[in-house]
């Protein structure tokens, strides 16, 4: 019986974390949340956080739900306890006498955090917590990674021969991967809330960082530029646009881009170029929980260099390229011990290239 | 009906080709051969080419079956028509009353091509030929490289990091994949005639080029070496290995080499160090059909630069060395179409690696 109702929660669990899902891409700075109403193992009404500014999934399934008397909920995330854009959740699970709430993580807002279970447990509601906790956790990895560390949860992404090169000696990268891989990373982009380039690779590649070849939206579009060299004429010298920069660059420059609709924020240099911790916070305080890192090897060196790299999605391409840019670029170590690790790798075959998945293993645990 | 005898003779061809593959690692210079012998759907025996000097395998399947007459013959080779180290089998064939042969592929080699089927043909036996074609050439391609084009299959394998590197700046190389790869690849040395590394391998890595960590005979063992250079404390200084070195090599190392019981072969040089069309067709006249080039990065290179790779294995670890040296080494490609296109790859995980292979886009088809 035990063992069985725990599989019961475990299926209606999973349930709220692909409802969850179908918000991908749409509810930053919320986390993804989906909810289950359930009774003698029928579904009542199910609903999920669609969209920043929308009702909260919890109110979106009890809206469905006649009558939610005696139910059972599922829900990825402790239900908010707190006047937001929209009114809290957990007083109106009492008010429609739930019975019992299954809630896969606690907020990970420590200054929250149990705050939404209380009020449930308050009022008599039987709370159980951490079923699936693995799989909320990592649905809401760049939720997480924002509220805790004040910074998106950095995937660098990148096109990559056999032999580590993401482009020719001379430059030419196009292209390394085919039409299926380029197309999942633009499925990639449409998942992140903003994606980032250095301005090498405006100069190289002109990239215009939207989502196409397949549906979803476009994300908030970034480039490192400490001089604010790009041309006025790069493909994301555009609206919206936000471009780090240094002191260095000049008033005239700074004039442009932001006539030009972009945003232009100053954030201090480092030894390696621009200070990317400061630029993460800063992406952090606008909302940003996931961010896609593009390249080129300069920046995703400095990435790893400052220690943000929390997850790689390398598109890897049967090809060697000889002499190259290895997209690892100037990262040096003394020893094995030292290098990089990737934690949890997959790899799973997109058109005739592989894409590989993982964590290194120095990004900090969830 | 037609399509029903296709697939029954396709699902014996498919028997006699796992029963051929018994025989990985040892009929060289021999091809791999599997024979089943069926009547009504009913094996009456069955057998393989377990090893150089050994009965062939229509022999050996003949020799388990009682009564022949009438049956059907399942081969993946096309019989032989002459006397070698055992008498033909073609005769044989047609002395047992067989009355049907169902072939996977006619001889490679053009001198003899076809004459074991005349021999049956003329005996009044049914002869088809081409069932599961593709795989017949696929699993004797070192037999049919040798006999085709003198040389045998070369399969280049590497321990290889995300971003393309074979060992550190430092030289520091150990370990870059973990255990379990570390076993495939001495499983994949004991599918290979011989292993071949270059100087520089020795020198930084001193390795043994035997089987361990997994059964299996080990292969010939290899080194280019144009000064004779390596130290005679090497663990591959030893009895049964074969030297390819130049004329620069002076008369004492010589001595020494041959005095160790070492096969000290001189060949000329080109513009990239030993000639190595000129090595390969040396152990082709040994019997040689497979070549596991187990690297450096020279060596490597220049295997692609003469066009004399047919297949890569390379081990891919979750690891990022930064500057490293990388395995394709020395190639240089003015621009993406020139660059070495993987066909077919297939990855699978060993371990917590990856193995990646597939053949050249260069590599002749078979
Ligand atoms: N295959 C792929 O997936 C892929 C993807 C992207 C790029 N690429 C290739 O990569 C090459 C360009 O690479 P890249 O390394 O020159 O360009 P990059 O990494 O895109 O840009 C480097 C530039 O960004 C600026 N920057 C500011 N802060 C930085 C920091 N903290 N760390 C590093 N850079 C910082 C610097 O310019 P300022 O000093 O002016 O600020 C720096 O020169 C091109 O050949 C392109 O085709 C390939
Ligand atoms: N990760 C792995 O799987 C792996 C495997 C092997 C090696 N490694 C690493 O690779 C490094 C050694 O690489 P390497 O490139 O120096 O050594 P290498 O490729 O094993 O040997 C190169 C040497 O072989 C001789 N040679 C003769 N004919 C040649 C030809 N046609 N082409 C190229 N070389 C020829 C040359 O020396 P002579 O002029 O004296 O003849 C040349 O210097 C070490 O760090 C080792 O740890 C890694």
């Amino acid at each position: 019986m035990g063992l069985s109702r725990r599989k019961i929660d475990e299926y209606f669990m999973r349930r709220a974390l692909s409802l969850a899902l179908r918000g991908t891409g749409r509810t930053s700075p919320n986390p993804m949340v989906g909810c289950v109403v359930v009774r003698d193992g029928r579904v009542l009404g199910e609903g999920f956080h669609s969209c920043c500014g929308e009702d909260h999934a919890e109110r979106a399934a009890l809206g469905k739900t006649a009558d939610a008397r005696g139910a059972d909920i599922y829900v990825n995330l402790e239900p908010c306890s707190h006047f937001g854009r929209t009114p809290p959740c957990a007083p109106l699970i009492v008010e429609r006498g739930v019975s019992r709430a299954v809630v896969g993580m606690t907020d990970p807002d420590v200054r929250v955090s149990g705050r939404g279970l209380d009020i449930l447990r308050s009022a008599g509601i039987a709370v159980e917590t951490g079923i699936l906790g693995e799989e909320c956790r990592w649905i809401n990895r760049g939720f997480i990674r924002r509220v805790t560390l004040g910074r998106p949860w950095v995937t660098v992404k990148g096109a990559v021969s056999l032999d580590g090169g993401m482009a020719l000696e001379s430059g030419e990268s196009r292209w390394i991967t085919g039409p299926d891989a380029r197309a999942a990373a633009h499925r990639l982009r449409s998942e992140h809330d903003a994606v980032l380039v250095g301005a090498g690779t405006v100069a190289a590649d002109d990239p215009e960082l939207t989502v196409r070849h397949t549906c979803g939206d476009s994300p908030m579009r970034i480039v490192l530029d400490s001089r604010l060299s790009i041309p006025p004429g790069a493909k994301i010298f555009a609206p919206g646009t936000t471009v780090f920069t240094s002191e260095e660059a000049g008033r005239e420059r700074r004039t442009a881009a932001a006539a030009a609709g972009m945003d232009v924020v100053t954030v201090p240099s480092g030894s390696f170029g621009l200070s990317l911790s400061h630029a993460l916070s800063v992406l952090a305080a606008r909302g940003v929980n996931s961010l896609l890192v593009e390249g080129g090897p300069s920046v995703i060196a400095s990435f790893f260099r400052e220690g943000l790299v929390d997850g790689v999605a390398l598109f890897l391409s049967p090809r060697i390229l000889g002499k190259n840019r290895p997209f690892s670029g100037p990262l040096v170590f003394a020893s094995m011990d030292e290098t990089v690790r990737i934690t949890g790798a997959s790899v799973k075959q997109v058109g005739n290239d592989f894409l590989l998945e993982g964590v290194p293993e120095c990004s900090p645990a969830l």
